[in-house]
């Protein structure tokens, strides 16, 4: 550690962690104490325990009053992954990003899309088909449906310039949402957009959004051939 | 709010994240200060700072000792994922896990193996390629290449009795890995473990883990048709 310069409790968090994961700090053993491991980091009592809270709180140790703090035995491990802002994710490659809207049709969702949004029959919803490119390639085709009663905005919209999810990101706030991946076939209209086979396997993102009670959209995303779904360890 | 018992700072954190959500306190304002939502809660004011820390870390809320707390305006969405320790997630479901070792041998591994793990040519890997079930159906099929260097415990494991997913977890710290995941024909052994054709689309889960700079495992695990790698938002 730097001499004039105190820890901050991430580094000491991150340093724990590093230990727990190669198991200087074993499963199931006690970890030195607060007092110990601020004697080593030379700084407060209190920067230790704020870093020793976020692992208990992450999983990784069990702190008990009395008897000290244990290295938990099979801690669930957690990727996280930053949704893809399809944008910022072409972008983050040093790719040029681009976007074409393809379809723009108001009307009632087929029942599959319905029964996702839990949607009547008749309700209104806009539909949009549109393709993003990463430098002017094919990079991921999305069908959307969106509930023109939760997000009536949207109606008015300018699409060609404005993608959906740029538009949504800014202008529909969403309480909670889902994500499911699966393999399939492209099929026709992914593969006219992606310059594939109809039958070549894509990755199929779909993503649902809801405002308290009120569905927002639902989308399903097929991903061009070359990419890959990337989460960190 | 409950009379008698004060509200958590976990309760605070995420009711005023769906007030960020769903844009009570919309993006780039000002939320209300410490005192006035301890008031609403009848909490203490520590506890709000707790709850707003968290938020700032998060990257939801920026906060400033003078001009005050803001919400950012365009915070990039996290989704977590449990990485899924394969039995775990089986019986989640309330279905019966089981397993089987379908292959196992020593060697060095096939040259795009070798690439992802840094491994020099002669390098002794583990070969094994399984079948996890889930009520007796094939849910997914993976081959797996095991660094005998880093790991070399593995050599005299019963892998027909434990996995090696579940003998690895157990038995082999990591400090980092990746996961990336693509969709592609199941090819002729997949095909075979899973019951589908060799060109029906599946997914595919890679993972590497290395503990510091060494390298532990890669593995290729392919998924049943139905299954949905599911994240929330």
């Amino acid at each position: 550690m730097a001499g004039d310069r105190a820890a901050s409790w991430q580094s000491i968090r991150d340093t724990i962690m590093l230990r727990i994961r190669d198991r200087t700090y074993p499963p199931g053993e006690l970890i030195p104490n607060e007092a110990d491991i601020a004697a080593e980091f030379g700084c407060a009592r209190a920067t230790v325990n704020r870093a020793l809270r976020d692992l208990a709180e992450a999983g990784f140790l069990d702190r008990r009053r009395k008897a000290g703090t244990r290295v938990i035995e099979a801690p669930q491990r957690k990727a996280t992954l930053e949704i893809p802002q399809i944008r910022r994710e072409v972008e983050a490659r040093g790719q040029v990003y681009g976007y074409r809207l393809l379809a723009r049709a108001t009307g009632p969702a087929p029942e599959e899309v319905r029964a996702r949004l839990k949607l009547p029959e008749a309700e209104a919803t806009l539909y949009l088909e549109s393709l993003h490119l990463a430098d002017g390639e094919a990079h991921m085709f999305e069908r959307r449906w969106v509930v023109l009663r939760t997000v009536p905005g949207i109606a008015s919209a300018d699409l060609a310039a404005v993608s959906p999810n740029e538009w949504l990101v800014r202008e529909a706030p969403y309480t909670h949402g889902g994500i499911a991946c699966h393999a399939e076939p492209a099929g026709q209209a992914a593969a006219a957009a992606l310059g594939c086979a109809p039958a070549d396997p894509v990755l199929v993102m779909e993503r649902q959004t809801w405002l308290h009670e009120a569905p927002i959209t639902y989308v399903r995303e097929h991903f061009a051939q070359s990419y890959r779904l990337c989460l960190g360890l």
